[in-house]
């Protein structure tokens, strides 16, 4: 099955963010994963890292990257590079819901927290 | 530097067929592309393949995926899953502009045509 409607990919969620596996390795996929992800005002992603390469691109809201002990704003219209291994966490500082899209150059993705420790997602990926 | 405007990504084209580049190998990537493509009503891209694997977003316009002998029809909030090494073409069949995020397992992406060849492109990968 070549063609899917985002509208009707499953949702899942973490505390106020709302998410959809777009393409995964359901979908066949081994060495690419896109998932759609809407943060809620004043929330965010955990703090965590990939093994993979990363890249957001952000259709609404506005917020900050926290990578590698920086703090980059960016709003709507933004496209954020993640590189493997680098610690981040994107956090909606705005006062409306962040839409995203974010590419992974690997499926499935797995996600790691600070401590080392993979983090169980509640979504195939 | 990880984040960027879109606004700001260098502009380029095909017949037909507005491009940017969004992040790629000028931007350190090895294993994932992405880019954004605007197709103007009638338009289409060249019938094509990849060795990579391909996941297009469409956010606006509707359509046909012409892949592997087969015509898929699709609109606005659809996903496309294009495994590798399949031809395949994105045709604007109807009115208004498409728009769509296209993610690539690789960077740079090389392009071929059905003859093989390869597709020089006029934007970076």
């Amino acid at each position: 099955m070549y063609a899917f409607r985002v509208a009707d990919r499953p949702t899942a969620s973490l505390p106020g963010l709302a998410h959809r596996t777009l393409a995964g390795s359901a979908e066949g996929l081994q060495r690419l994963s896109v998932w759609q992800q809407s943060i809620e005002a004043g929330a965010a992603t955990p703090p965590h890292h990939h093994d993979c390469e990363e890249v957001v691109v952000v259709s609404a809201g506005c917020g900050e990257l926290h990578i590698d002990g920086a703090v980059i704003p960016f709003a709507s219209g933004s496209v954020l590079v993640i590189p493997p291994g680098i610690p981040h966490q994107i956090l909606n500082s705005g006062t409306g819901t962040m839409d995203l899209v974010a590419a992974f150059s690997v499926s499935p993705v797995d996600v790691y927290l600070p401590n080392g420790e993979a983090l169980p997602l509640p979504w195939p990926t």
